[in-house]
């Protein structure tokens, strides 16, 4: 089994190799639950908030890879495997069934708020051992703040 | 809260949409796995294996939402959150860490035959009930067969 | 004057020929309400209704497109002039004049609820006589019933 | 139910609307009648006029909007439902069934010559009470005289 | 310094002239406006607004464009700084601020209605001096009063 | 040298097969003739048929992919080389030499009707074994019959 | 041999059928003169008036193909042979050889400003006897001022 | 009135927020000042100047967007009213008329000179209250230099 | 005026620019001639003949312009103004008014069969001088004799 | 029948258009034992090679087209027909079923190496009769010997 | 000769500009030395090592540009002649010859290795002068581990 | 180690290699000269020129591809690492540091003429030991000559 050399340090690369593993299960989940949000839409505004949840997955979606495949290039294997995203993921989850549009809109309020808040803990975090890292939360959480504000202003 | 009233009547409705909610569940499940060893993947074939993947997940899913809004438009919420899908599905999952390419190919090869069994029983179960469902497993069974003669011929 | 041989017996066409020349009143109907219903709509959900409503048009105008040639192939001039449809089209009209979204909303649920009824029939009628005319209906309904759940989600 | 307020004076709103609604029933039926013959054509030239009505089609729908939003646009609902199309059209009409290609091309040629008469007194009735549709019709008109004139020259 | 010679008489060029810098002037404005608002929208119906804005935006910049490179062809310099709009623009203007989406709903009515009018208004001041000018001009004035009717319609 | 494993049972595998490759055999043949035809064309209509043939060559070459790798996928290797194509296709051959315009269009009129009437009897033929492969001969026939009709209609 | 009957009376299909001519004649010979000086410019600013001369061949192409067809939907057969284009052009013509860049500019005000003389000449003409040819005029005119207005902002 | 609740402490969105304004009206008046230009040079290397401009006005536009919505996902509602930008932008202004090409060139120095300085302390600015917003100036401020090295290469 | 050094020996450079300037001539009358066709064209297969002219004039126009930019290149200034290609162009002349379709296509056959025996004196003239000159000839003449085959083909 | 008049005399006809008949049955042997190959090959090397075998096909099937419509165009009529492809090919062949990856690999070498070995006489014998045939099977053999390389490369 | 005056201060002018130059000379030899094992690759994986070598090529030849206008932007000119690059590199050189498979993909693992741990002192390095150049830095370093695991695990 | 097979006897071969070889060397040294330029140019006329500098660019890496990939066909292993290009380009070398944009012109004159020079060598060379090569040669002189032109007539 090859070894995949990681260009960082060794304590570095464990509090990066953290911060991205607990980014990907987050990216990943908001991902599931956009889509779960996209399908049990009901209430007058369905059609502008479905495709708005589309947008989140397909975000969600490239962002996550990112995520992992710098994990690897610095030599940590990620796993986003439905039993560990389902068992460390920080996102609320929404019920089983049908879901009112305005309460949609809420729940992503919060969705993204949660997601945020851990995000900018890892910008902190990656400041040091890896400003490579550190560039990609950055790029994350603007994203991901400019989606919490239009759910906001939708509100 | 709207209702979402079915073209079918309830017994019908009650078959098809056990099959489609099954079918959900392995086809995103399916991409997760199919991501997991797109990442981890190790060894001289590694290139042309973490392409191949990649096109299991575009496909997954693709059909994932086929299915789940035909699951919406016969009046079934569907469900395709993590735990949902950790809980109930049928796909045989891989440990943590680096993934060796010849391992990945008989892995495959086992993922692929796991869910056509499946799929194949679910085109027999909704032949009566709903052939406009019938025909979407029909559709993807034939894609997951060809995937599957691809991994075989690789081995 | 060529004569259209058809590959079908002379009774199969007989009632293959009238359920796809049925279906095609229904399709080229279905467009021209639309079309109405896009340029006559008023209320606060206008941009979006607006824009789905286009979408129905151009579904039922390539369907009405894929049936007529169908009809065509096996030897029966279809027929979809005016007066055709407005003699024998099975979908509800709207008054003249402007409509309110929230009207539109439920008529448009109506409509596709008794165009499916009547697409459902041509399914089972055109089993026998010929597979390929039914393959074609399967996947019509399985669309037009994907947007009465549509409909139905933002009521 | 809101109001579109007209930027036009009464009197002139009056006659405008009524020119729309005209040339509006005219390019409909103009699309129906291209698509029969498009679909019920036989004979050596087949393939050729085949692709050339679809163009008319094409054509006749782009111009039907443009004409309907905008009579919606200076506050008159337009009508192109299939009974009003089938009650108040200007277009000469084919007999139901198959359609000899010579006779086609014939019949193109007499029924653009019936639109166009129509919409040039439409040009000439808008000059006064609003120069932004007669512009639209000078267009049209631009239009149906090239068509009208190829089929012409294939007689 | 170059002379650019204007095609235009000198007492055609003045008259044109003015109707060109005027128009410039409320066409930059408006996507200036349109723009505040398209950031500072609130309200449930805020992505579907939102998008629509943006709409407005770019049809009013590349008028913008027509109307200042005609000035430039006939002789006249155009002039579009921030401080020629600030103090001559017949662009009723918003607070500062979050906007509400039913405000800007009728905001925006209120804004193609003003200026409409004027353009209604260099329509007929240029009819004689300059056909070309006023061709532009029945083109604008054709796109805003479909905008006109959209927000009209949506309230 | 791997195997290739049949997610059918042996009977309907053999079954199955020999269809595939029946029809594999004849859409090859197709493209060839088809060609064949492109080039040695000669007479009035040549540059409409010149162009139509070329679609042909297109499908049948596209089906024919789609066939031989269903073959595969049920573990039966498909043969497509020339001397089994001669050997054992069900097309009618043309001469060699220069073709006139109305020979290639009642040529064509008998090809399709042949290669028709033996997809037919495979669509019948694997209903109970293969219901994926089925599918495909549905298609496949749908489109023939399309095209038998119009170079009917052409005659 | 058909004939096209023209949609105009015989003095306005006289006069407009006089002005298209004269217009195509113009257009073509800006195009070949353009194509001249594209090829022979020499001088520090070949480059950019060597891409800006085959905008001006690109659009005098296009509206050349405009207004031939015009001419041949009023029933006017166009005439553009070199010997007829060199006979009655109204283009002052440039020396066979190399060009100097600066020669080039002041050559092509020049010729734009002879060209859009004739054709406002064309639109006061057509007026009265056709307003479709004559807004194809006023569009043709517009953008030749345009481009005389780039080659003197040059000099 | 719903509120944009923001990510950052009140403090950090203070400065932050002033920080974007700042930037806001300084692109927004780029873009104004660089469309002036582009209307009113004139000179001998005028082609290659009023393309340079527009790419000027494209880069401005798309940066005074990214900038806004960013200022409205920290809860700061941007404003980029004609006269808040007449009023607060740091921008040298032209005079009115026609401008003389190597003019443009230098004052383009200028003005970019001016941005650059203000975007440069405004990176400083932002370094400890948001990352987020900080890398957003850094990005600008690379694309402004590198505009204002091309338009001192060509002085 | 600067020179453009020919990389040809005087001798060569004059045998080839000969060669060059005739194949100019020849080349760019083809495309007026194919455009008077295409404008006046009548009969029933106006259609078909329509568009195949418009092709001979895109090939044409691309020709000329490699063949023109190829004398540009050995220091040879090309010459196709009208005046030019009436005097010298060996293309026969179609007369003016309509034209029947049949007779167009077997002028067209006399018109390639003209340039392509001039095209071939090219080749031989231009082995020894320019290899690289010979190589355009052999691919232009190339692509006339096939045309010409299809017009052959058509009679 | 009409006649396709030669360009060449009869002796050079007679030597190019039997070089043309070989390269077109080579070339559309090539391509339809390229996708045997590409269906029936298994081993670890699967998915490159079978990606790289559809390139050759793509490319062979392009040059048949351009070498038969050459022969065409030099009035001898092309042959393609499956028997005639069975009969005089110059292609080695593969035999029936699964093929390994290794032994493809070295099939293609010898097949590319003998296909190059009779373009190269080709060039050879096409020189004096028809320089623009030889062009052809000069590019021809570039290409094929570009893959002959690349398939040795993977040996 | 104009001075590109830079927006740094001398001191960080001098160190920013030192680490431009040396990673455009290493990005410049990376992007030569890629393609040399491109041409010169031999061996079983032959195909997929010749397209990710590209792929390098590619990056490495965007990522240059970058680093050279960035200097250009700061007032130093950049220098990637080819006698600069090949006395100032830092990329490992690989034998002429052709190179197996094998031995590239562990050399490629070097030259990556040896260009990150460069480049991630220039990162350290501008951190200080110049945040807008440590940006650029940080994301050519990402990309380059990215490639950098990827060999790795091909090994 | 595989040998790649010349299909070339051993003499031609060694001719065509180093004249490939020779080839190869002068491109990858015109694309960086044409870099370095592009960076580094000053003046007026930067931004026409700027652009100019990257289409030799890109036009001098394509067809050092294919000569470096037609030396590999032919058995002959090509080398372009920065220290052979350095030792024995035919490029004239521009100092480091800023650029002339007139100093540029005529650089880049001298450089075409010496590389089309040694070209038409190689032309010359390879006319007998390998007409495939040769064919390259000559496309690649005629490119450099266009190119040549244009920066004479830039004088």
């Amino acid at each position: 089994m090859p070894t995949i050399k990681s260009p960082l340090p060794a304590d570095a690369q464990k509090v990066t190799g953290e911060a991205l593993q607990g980014a990907l299960v987050d990216l990943v989940d908001l991902s599931l639950v956009a889509k779960q949000a996209h399908w049990n839409l009901v209430g007058p505004r369905f059609r502008s908030i479905h495709l708005q949840l589309d947008e989140v997955v397909t975000t969600a979606r490239q962002y996550a890879d990112v995520v992992a495949e710098r994990a690897a290039a610095i030599g940590v294997p990620p796993d986003a495997r439905a039993k560990t995203v389902a068992a460390s993921s920080g996102v609320p989850q929404p019920d089983a069934g049908w879901l009112k549009d305005t309460d949609v809109v809420s729940t992503f309020v919060a969705i993204h708020s949660a997601v945020v808040e851990r995000m900018r803990e890892r910008i902190a975090a990656t400041e040091e051992p890896d400003p490579v890292t550190q560039d990609i939360f950055i790029t994350v959480t603007g994203d991901l703040e400019k989606q919490a504000w239009m759910f906001q202003a939708e509100q």
